[in-house]
Parts: structure tokens; C-alpha cells; sequence
């Protein structure tokens, strides 16, 4: 954690120094006429947007919500490893990791062959794959994830809080102006409900879930799997005398039906879905009267012989969900691409809905947010064209869209129960092999995006295999140099909206003579660096580009001093010297990065990485040519 | 992290249900006039003694402070080991790792032989040894430790906060009552500055510094070693060549004096110690009227040729400290110790007092208290007889006095320039050696309680060699079997007061059959068991001793089902199951915890740690008898 860069402040080292220009909150303070960005609805996409954007006080973010507060509880609670990855950039995964449960194991239930009335365990499965991420999957209440965020939000320099009790009703998009074409009609549903008030917004993104009236403004429908499953959902404070109530289960009872336990935060609190269209006909007939005794009942039938003792329902209900999406994720129809720019977006259920068998709904959103985040935050600051943002609903409606085929066809692997004949022959069923073979994509580390003006070829991808283009960057263990601290080189990022280049040496490289220096210095001078033509006056020279670079020594075989002035640069109010862009490879048994990620030894490369944390490019050191084409299509000077 | 035993409730799981009985600490709310403990100052022995008792509401505590806020910048900065451990056992030992600058490496400088004008590295040392800690050793304000504790206290039961701008004057102590015989004496030094108010107190703490209050009434006095040393120290952000800036450096220039840098927190700010009687005669006779630009010139007159530019100066003072101690840190003298048991009580620099060089100041007085607070509190709570209490003074006065033996040795060793003739031979130096033979000292970790009612002999000590009689229990890592999850069996242990066993299982042993299960049984049930004896009713099981097993098969080769019921208890108002006290081996390569700590493979073994997480026994699996014997010392009914 780097702070002081501007001088000593005591206090929480989390809490920025407040912008001059930041908005009252205060109980009676005026709403905004006019704002750069409206958020719709404070969910995990929302805030995961607010939190990212509350950053930045040369624009204006308002973000409004129809309930008076946060939830208390949330149905939604898995956090797979890559939402995890991204939490660590926004500074609160070391919280979560201390306040959840961690899935460490899914464990398989099915008819005892020899007692079909019984379950009985027929494999287990490590949930987070070795070196897979250096994040554990965590399961927590959806409404601590909304606390973290809300805190990002109020330390960040615009102390930025929620406008509760305002839903978004419609809005209309005026083509004609770049002046907040869009007039958002917010409708107040606190003390003077049904009040309307009209806000101007230059950008509008609907994260008001599966009923969006942002979505319905801009023309959206949701089409998909109309054959709907639903569920019975239980949070529950229980005894019982099955062995695996702390690992996730997945039950298959031979008659009565399926069970999926989520062990949740706390030591004592889990979670059961009951899958209700695999009950009895006369049950299934009865879904929509199914109440909280039945729930538990069924439970008990398809967990034989083992009984839960329910001491306390903490959350109940039924709930039917499809594979769902709209066409698009902006206001934009395909036929006007070329001629005009996005100014409304969908993200989360607003445009695409999903079973939660394998727990990707929420993942999934925030993700979304963390796609178009640094979009909007590059327009808004004039960093880019605002055809950038064209790329938003292209990359996220092409992984959606993988998302619910990979989703549907899962669930319905899980739903279907094992043959016998199966486990007579003794294989692996058919359910455990297929948890296996999408736990990357359960993980939410298979996401891949296509080329484009962000993502580059695989020209270079032999020099850093385990690092491909299009997918987000895998950490792996270093040491930095100047501290010899033990860390993840993928932990130097934040959530900040820059851009880093990870410079990896060669092996003929060292602190005296590299092309690691070249290359520095090329970023730090040349007229045609992207360094030097769009970094502004007064920046500090990391701001738009975090360059940062790896050798292949140990800590003590290299000269901290000799680096070059880009990797030691001397940065704000203060202009003090910032030690933490130069690593080595770690000399503690933690494993080596460049073999872990199939780093070419001899020649080393660079990886651009994107805000997101998703690899831009994978190149040799010396393509100076084609860092300037790559970010002279991203960049407006 | 353990929560919502008692039912759910949203929020934060730090912020524990508020006791109804709990102090009004509005602003125009009375003083007490009575209370159980009353702690004078909030330093860190204050403020970690306040974190443990409020978390008590059956008996009222009460922390003054004569200033009117909590530090901005403090004088300390160094957390050992140890300390890290026990903020683990607090909840924010992850806090202050992700904010802390770690101390990975110590670096050594002395003239160069070539050209003795310039200073030269001569070694590097790795800070903390391998599997000394699971820990780092860290360094962070001050005022940060403070607020944690505060935060501790805040969301404690009965939310304490400190009483400000209150003095402990003096205070007299009735030997003719047990009804809060002692009357403290508070001044007010805010707004009715002047103003007196008495308070009745059962017991009073002193930890008001070095020109302690209550030290004084109670007759101590400050003894040692009357040559002080003069530090001139700066918090400074600076740029410098120096490659070595950021890690710690013990830097011995020819002829200009002594430097050590301590780097901070945020990645920027470090701390520069110039030991001023160590610079030329004209200089130190001008101790009193060094400047903060004298400290800054002789800084780059003893680092030449490596210059420093300061930016900003945080801090600046200069300080003398001697190495000194009270004779006892009760009001009991030694010839009354039979006849009457202690009621005032002094901690951290109140009673002793350290050389800054070793770090060991704050590390020692929050020991200090964290010795004492487990005791005040199972008095108060009818645990254990008053006479349990002179166990402080004897306990903390015999570490007090090692400490301060060791530190004045190795102040001298710090302080006296290498031979040049130990450089020429190429031996390494005598302060590197010293340095190194030091660390497990520095670390904290070398505390070794004597024999005494809570702390048994080495009888059974070949039982578990890594894990001695007296000294802290060592954590290692285990996997928990419910739930497969890797952790440190020693955050198995909170800052709650509760005793410990762990329970080894021997290599025949397993979930079905096993000495635990028969010792197991024996506590639960057993009339001489001091589970049964001591544990009250409506009271947790494991309330008072909190009984948990280790087996030396991995997760997937124990039936967890089969696990003794002490093992698995239900709690709590709701009578919930309990799923964190059994643990398996590691399995993923971190180590396997009877290697790394000696313990007897074949009989396994029982570690009953105290609360403070010393090691009272190592015993047998059978050995209840002296379980009933240990405890019946210690415990009443």
C-alpha cells in the first residue's frame, strides 16, 4: 500500500484527501440538475462502477437507488477467484478473505449404490485448482460486498454516497447535443413518493437488475430460456449430522430430488438450494405456494439418512431464474455503429440473467462494471474518443453470451441425475467430470476477450505462454526489489483506470545494462512514446502508463541504484521517489515467474495490461513501433 | 472468524451485540464513581489492557488519558513478531500488514576499507528467520496501533471509549476493604482544567509513561543505567541515492557517528536515527540545541557519498532514554506478598524503559498487559483468586529485567564502530554476528516464563520439543477438517481470555478411536474434569477451556462425524454446532506441523496454552490427573 505521496497524513492511510469540488450530502442537500454519470441501482454492478468512478473529481457521478438503504441480506453470495483478483485491486480482499468462507472443496453426493434411499459421497474435488489464482473461491453475504464498496466510495476524494430512495423511471437520449443528452425522470420512492425529478446525464448505466426501466428505456428485451427452473432457497442456522455441511455439496438423492449446500461466513451459517422442479409431480404442481416448512422437509427427504435440525431461517424464498439476454448492452443498434456513439448502458441482470448453480451472477456484473468503468473514466477525462465506449457493450455481450451457453449446458449436467450405470462401472461420473472441466470457467478466469483495439494478436504469445492475450493477467509470486518484500507481482495494480506494461528482463539483463533500460528510457523520452504524448502537464509520468519491470535475479544480485529514471520516479506534490516498480524473482521457494508463466528466458518481453487487468498485448522489449500504434488507437492527444 | 453464533445479524461481524449494562459515553455524561479497573493512559499498554476488558460487561473499566484525542505520530513504530501474533488474536493483525511496511531484511554499512570517507554494505541479514513466526516483523505509526485498539474497544459489548482529558493525579488504597479500596485522585486538563473528582476502584493500572502517577503512589521508582543516550530522530520523505533507503540499515560511518534507518509505512516516509553522543565533541556538548537542520546535515555527513534531500520532516525530536526499571510493578512489597494481594499495578515505560535501537519499548509493554489482563479478568469474573495477580509482577519483572540486560549489551555492541580489523581478516563484524544471535530476542519470541502455578515443569517436554514449557505457542500450519481450509493452528486462539489445549493425536489414532476421544470424554464428563468444575452454568463448554485436536491424518482420511462431542459442541443461544476445533496435517506442501514442532509421532501429546498464548504444560494424553491438579491451582469453584 503506497500513501504520504503528498505528505504525512494521519489517520485511516484508506481515506483520501476530499476534492474541493466534491458534492453535499448532506440530509436536505439539492440533488444535481446535471451529472457526467447516472448510475441506476446500487447492486454489485452499480457500486462496483461508483466505487471506480468516485475516484475521479474532474467528473460528476451520482448513483440512485428506489430502496431507503443497503440490503441486509442478499441472494446472491458466491465470489469466484477473478472477482476476488479485482477486490484485491480496490484494497478490500484481505477483509473478505478474513470474514468469509473459503471453498476449498466440492464434494459429490448421489444414491448409495447398495441403499438407493441413502446419499453417500462419491468424490471430491479441490475447488481452486493449484496456481490457478493466488485468490481462494469465498462465499459472503452480497450485502458486505455493497459495504466494502460504499466504503471505497467514502473515502474516495468525492466522498461518494448512494442517492437512496430515487428510482430512474425513463429517459430519452437527445442525438442532437454532446451538452447531457440524456434527461433522466427519476421518480422519489421514500417521504415523497412519487415525486419526479429531472436530471441531465452525460452518460446513463442501468444496473436496476432483471426489471431495468434503463434497459426498457433504450429499446432492451431479455429473450433466452423461457423454460424456467426454480429453486428454494434457504439461509439457515442448522444441526445436523451430515459430515460435509462446511464443504459445498452437491446432493443427488435417487427420488426426491437435489440439493446444492453453500456453506456461508461465520462457522455456523449455510445456504441450500432445493432444485423445486425436480421434486414430486404433485410437489412441483404446488411451487408456488411451496413455503419455508416444505423447503426444509424436502431437504431432509433427499439428505436420507442424515436429518437438519433448522434452529433459525435467516433467508427464505423461491425463486425462478432463465438463461436470459438482450441484444445489446447500449442504446446503440448495430445499423448505427458507425455513426454515433453509445450514451446508456445495461450491466448485470439488466442484460443478462443466469442460473445460480454455478454462482456467476454476481461475479459476472461487477465484472461488467469493471469493464466500462475505465472506459467512461478515459472519455470523461479526454484520455480517449467516445467511441471508445463502443467496445464496452461489444466485449461484455461476446462473454455474456459464452456465458449463458457455457451456463445453460451446466445446468442442466447438474440437474441430471447420475445414471447407476455410472458409478457401477466405477468411472468418474458424468457430474464430478464436468465440475472439473469448468472450474476455470466457474472461477471466472476463462473470459477471453477478442481481438481488438484492446486487444492485441498472438504474434508474441510464445514469449509469455501462461500470459494470453485477451485474458486477465496471472499474477505470480516476486520480490521487490528495493524492500525485499515477497509479493504478487499482479498485486501492483489498482483499480485506478491506468494502464500498466509488466517488462520482463532477459537473462543477459541486469541493473547496469538491459533492454529494460532501452526501453525505459524510450517511454520516459521519446516524442513517439505514449509515456510522453499522453501524459499531461503536471501529471505525475505513471499516471496514464504504469510501467514496471521484472529481472530474473534474486534481490541482492542486482543494483537498486542503477535503475533506470522511469522505474524510480519521482512523483507528487512533494516529488518523492517511488520505490515499488522494480521485482525480481523470488528466492523463497514461492516458485519462479517466468517458468510459471512460460516467460521467454533469453529474450524476456513486455505484457500490457489493461485497467481491467485483462493482457492488451504480449511483446518483444524492443517493439517500441507497436506500443505507439496500439495506444495511439486508444489515446486522443 | 466466527459469527452469528447467536442468530444472524447483518453488518459487520467485528461489531459484537452491545451489553444492555453497557456506560453512556455521551458527551456531557457523568463519570463513574465507582469502577472494577480504572487504566490510566492510553499508550499502547493502556489501550491493548482496555481491548481485552471491554470485552466484559460483567464488571466496568475505565481508560483516562490527559490529552484531549488520540496521537497524531508517535514516538514508536517497531511491532515484532510476537506482537503480530497477538494482534492476530485481536482481528487486525490483516489490517496492519496490508498497511505496515515490512522489515524483510536488515542491512549492515561501515566505512569502506578502500576509502573510509564512503560507507560500503558489508552484510545483509534476513530480518525473521524461517518459520520463527508466521508472522513479519512491520513497522507502522504509532497512532495506527491505537486506532485498532480503539476500534476493538468501540465494537466491543459494552463500545468503551477512553475518557479524555482526564489525569491520574495520585491514588490511595484502604487495605481495610475489599469494596473498591482504591481512590484515585483525577484531574481534569481540558476545559475545567484543574477540576478533581475521585473515583473508587477495585483495581488501577498504571500505564501513564515514564513520569508515571501511579507509580509514584504506589512508592517506585525508576532505576539503571544513569548514562543516557541521546537519539536525534526524523519521520522525513526524502530522496536520496541510497540504495538501501527502504529497507532497514545499521549504518557506522568512520568518523562522523551512527545512522539507523527504519523505513515506514506507504512506501515513501522513513525514519533516520543519528545518535548524537556518537558525533564530534563540539556537537554533543550542543545536545540540547541540535536542530532538526543539525540532524539532517549530520544524516549526509555519516552517509557520504550518498546524500539525502529531505522534503518534508514529519517528525523530529531528539530524546534521551536510559535503560531502567522499578523494583516491582505492584503496590505488594516482597514481604507482604503473603499477606495481602496486589490492587495498583504499573505496565509498559511506567516501570521500564528501553533503548530505542532494539524495537522492544512498545512490543513489551503491550506484553505487559496482554500478561495481565486474562488475570484481572479471571478475578473479576470469580475465575480465580486474587491471589492469582502477584503472577504479574513476578512474571513481567523477571522478562522486564532480561530484556533490559540484553538490550543494554546489545545497545553497547550497536554503538561501538566495527575494528577495522575484523573487516581486514574478512570475518563478519561482530554487530552482524550480534544482530543475528539477537533476533529471536528482537522478535520477541525468546520470553521464557519461570516455572510457577501457571507454568509447569519440562517433565514431558520430549513430547513436544518445538513447543516449550513457558514460551509462546509456536503456530503451524493445519488443515481444519470440516471445512479443508489451510490456516495457522495458532489463530485458532482470540484475545478472550479462554484457555487452550491442544490435543495431538499419536499415529494410531483415528476419528473413530483415539486418546482424544477418551480425554475428550474425561472433560466433558469427568467430575474432576476442570471443564466440568469450572464451567458455569448457561455457560459455553468451551467458555473457560477451549478444547481442540489435531490428527496426523490429512482431511480426507478422518470421518468428521465421528469426532468426540466436546469436539463438536453446540453453542451458543441457538445450541449450534460448533466446526472449527478438529484440524488434519497439511496437505498442499506447507509442512507437516509434528515435524516442524517435534511432536511425538507415535504417543501424540496435549499443549495447554495459557491465555496469553504461553505454554503452561505439555503433558501425556492420559495425563488428567494433572489437568485436574494444574487448573484446581489456578481456577475456584
Amino acid at each position: 500500500m503506497q500513501y504520504y505521496q503528498d505528505g504525512f497524513r494521519g489517520g485511516k492511510p484508506d481515506l483520501k484527501n476530499a476534492a474541493d469540488t466534491r458534492r453535499e450530502y448532506a440530509p436536505n442537500a439539492m440533488l444535481p440538475e446535471k451529472v457526467d454519470v447516472l448510475i441506476a441501482g446500487t447492486g454489485p454492478a452499480g457500486l462496483c462502477l461508483a466505487a471506480q468512478l468516485s475516484q475521479f473529481p474532474e467528473f460528476s457521478t451520482m448513483i440512485v437507488e428506489p430502496s431507503p438503504m443497503n440490503i441486509q441480506k442478499g441472494k446472491a453470495d458466491g465470489i469466484n477467484t477473478r472477482t476476488m483478483e479485482m477486490f484485491q485491486a480496490f484494497g478490500f480482499a484481505d477483509a473478505v478473505k478474513r470474514e468469509a468462507y473459503w471453498v476449498n472443496q466440492t464434494n459429490f453426493w448421489t444414491p448409495d449404490p447398495e441403499n438407493p434411499k441413502n446419499i453417500k459421497r462419491i468424490g471430491r474435488v479441490q475447488d481452486v485448482s493449484d496456481d490457478s489464482s493466488e485468490m481462494p473461491h469465498i462465499i459472503v453475504n452480497q450485502s458486505r460486498i455493497h459495504q466494502w464498496f460504499l466504503e471505497v466510495m467514502a473515502n474516495s476524494p468525492t466522498r461518494m454516497q448512494p442517492d437512496y430512495n430515487w428510482s430512474v423511471e425513463t429517459l430519452t437520449v437527445d442525438p442532437t447535443t454532446d451538452d447531457h443528452p440524456v434527461t433522466v425522470t427519476l421518480v422519489n420512492t421514500g417521504v415523497n413518493k412519487g415525486q419526479k425529478k429531472l436530471v441531465r446525464a452525460n452518460y446513463v448505466v442501468g444496473c436496476d437488475g432483471a426489471r431495468s426501466n434503463v434497459r426498457t428505456a433504450i429499446g432492451g428485451e431479455l429473450h433466452g430460456d423461457a423454460a424456467h427452473q426454480a429453486w428454494g432457497v434457504m439461509d439457515i442456522l442448522a444441526n445436523t449430522d451430515f459430515p460435509d455441511v462446511r464443504q459445498k455439496c452437491l446432493i443427488s438423492s435417487a427420488t426426491e430430488g437435489n440439493v446444492l449446500i453453500l456453506p456461508r461466513e461465520g462457522g455456523y451459517l449455510f445456504r441450500m438450494y432445493v432444485e423445486l422442479d425436480k421434486l414430486k409431480e404433485d410437489e412441483r404442481v404446488a411451487n408456488r405456494n411451496f413455503t419455508q416448512e416444505d423447503t426444509i422437509a424436502a431437504a431432509n427427504r433427499i439428505m436420507h439418512p442424515y436429518t437438519i435440525d433448522v434452529k433459525e431461517v435467516v433467508w427464505w424464498s423461491v425463486y425462478e431464474i432463465g438463461h436470459r439476454m438482450t441484444d445489446r448492452f447500449d442504446d446503440v443498434p448495430d445499423e448505427e455503429r458507425a455513426t454515433r456513439n453509445p450514451r446508456v448502458f445495461t450491466a448485470g441482470d439488466a442484460c443478462h440473467t443466469h442460473s445460480p448453480k454455478a454462482g456467476q451472477g454476481m461475479n459476472v456484473s461487477m465484472q461488467d462494471t469493471f469493464n466500462l468503468g475505465w472506459k467512461l473514466a478515459h472519455v470523461l477525462r479526454g484520455y480517449s474518443d467516445p467511441s471508445l465506449l463502443h467496445t464496452y457493450s461489444k466485449e461484455r455481450w461476446t462473454e455474456a453470451k459464452r456465458l449463458v451457453e457455457t451456463d445453460h449446458q451446466w445446468a442442466r449436467i447438474m440437474s441430471a441425475p447420475p445414471g447407476t450405470s455410472e458409478l457401477d462401472k466405477g468411472e468418474e461420473p458424468r457430474f464430478v467430470r464436468a465440475f472439473k472441466e469448468n472450474l476455470e470457467f466457474t472461477g471466472g478466469l476463462a473470459v477471453k476477450y477478442d481481438e481488438s483495439i484492446l486487444t492485441g494478436n498472438q504474434d508474441n504469445q510464445a514469449l509469455a505462454t501462461g500470459e494470453e492475450v485477451g485474458r486477465r493477467f496471472h499474477s505470480a509470486p516476486v520480490v521487490r526489489l528495493a524492500d525485499a518484500k515477497q509479493m504478487q507481482l499482479g498485486h501492483a495494480a489498482e483499480a485506478d483506470t491506468r494502464w500498466r506494461i509488466y517488462a520482463f528482463a532477459g537473462s543477459a539483463d541486469t541493473s547496469e545494462s538491459s533492454a529494460i533500460h532501452t526501453l525505459a528510457d524510450w517511454l520516459e523520452k521519446d516524442a513517439n512514446s505514449p509515456v510522453v504524448q499522453y501524459t499531461k502537464a503536471g501529471q505525475d509520468i505513471d499516471s496514464v502508463i504504469d510501467f514496471r519491470a521484472v529481472f530474473q535475479q534474486t534481490f541482492d544480485q542486482l543494483n537498486y541504484e542503477n535503475m533506470p529514471s522511469l522505474l524510480i520516479p519521482k512523483k507528487g506534490r512533494l516529488g518523492i521517489q517511488d520505490h515499488e516498480k522494480v521485482f525480481c524473482v523470488d528466492h523463497k521457494g514461492l516458485g519462479d515467474i517466468y517458468d510459471m508463466r512460460g516467460i521467454n528466458r533469453e529474450q524476456g518481453c513486455m505484457i500490457v495490461v489493461r485497467p481491467d487487468q485483462y493482457i492488451a498485448q504480449v511483446l518483444p522489449l524492443n517493439a517500441t513501433a507497436e506500443l505507439t500504434k496500439f495506444f495511439g488507437n486508444i489515446f486522443v492527444k
